[in-house]
């Protein structure tokens, strides 16, 4: 069974999919002069399916990526790549 | 002339399009097996593109609700709600 | 009674007081080697209160400052430094 | 030479050393009515520096507790907990 975190192409793609949907209905949202804190609330709720999706990217990256570096005895580049990869997608 | 943090509606929809498009863009990536960190950066390219959506949401509804409410004299409610969206938004 | 984001001086007072000792907390669990991701749900929760102390430094600025703002009839210059403060804050 | 995000323990002690330090001239700004909008610039420079000490302690814990597991073949729950954290600290 599937880890927590993990996300197999298939649920990858459907959030994204979703995520495409949301991003149509925000525009329609607009279209329609919904009332903005309204339209913010689909907003938050697109951002935070991408971010499980990073999430999911994340540890698809560190269970393959890494792990295979650091078997193959060189996992500093790798590493050093994750790091950089989680400090921007935690926005820093 | 618009304030730095506004947006026309013309400028949220080109903001959304663009990010819709980047959505399909991830999707193929996934398809295509892209490296994950190649498409974790075009993950924190589409999310950043909402934010500044959503800030320019948060002007919008500033600059007219939460103001004539408070030209109104009912300003609290309006207020209230605002920091409720903020703080969502900020992601707590 | 004070609504939901707002805080007095006193409570602001007491939450940065109480993250302050959890920062000598941090100090001493790195200087006794404590496991790594202990060491992370700690720093998480002083940068959660942080936060709060944030939201309600805006609350205030909002209800104060920009109100006034509004109310004198010139509101634009403080809701773009709002603006520029929630972007900053929401780390953007 | 330490590579880009890794911080010896001693840089993690003067990180939040100098952090312990802004949280005390918080509390006095906060005294002295400091103008909202400087208390929360240096607010937003606090938790900047306390992000930049999570990612140490991140690139840490892989570099060190997940490279061991990696290495020992029972990498499968140290990965799972790292994702747990990198979750938790990009606040989602």
């Amino acid at each position: 069974m599937a880890p927590g975190y993990s996300m197999s192409k298939k649920q990858l793609q459907d959030r994204l999919r979703r995520a495409e949907g949301q991003i149509r209905g925000l525009q329609r949202m607009i279209d329609a002069d919904t009332y903005c804190i309204d339209v913010l609330t689909q907003l938050n709720s697109v951002t935070a399916a991408l971010r499980a999706v990073g999430i999911g990217l994340l540890d698809d990256h560190v269970r393959h990526c890494v792990r295979e570096s650091v078997e193959a005895g060189d996992g500093e580049d790798s590493v050093e790549e994750l790091m950089a990869a989680v400090a921007r997608f935690s926005g820093r």
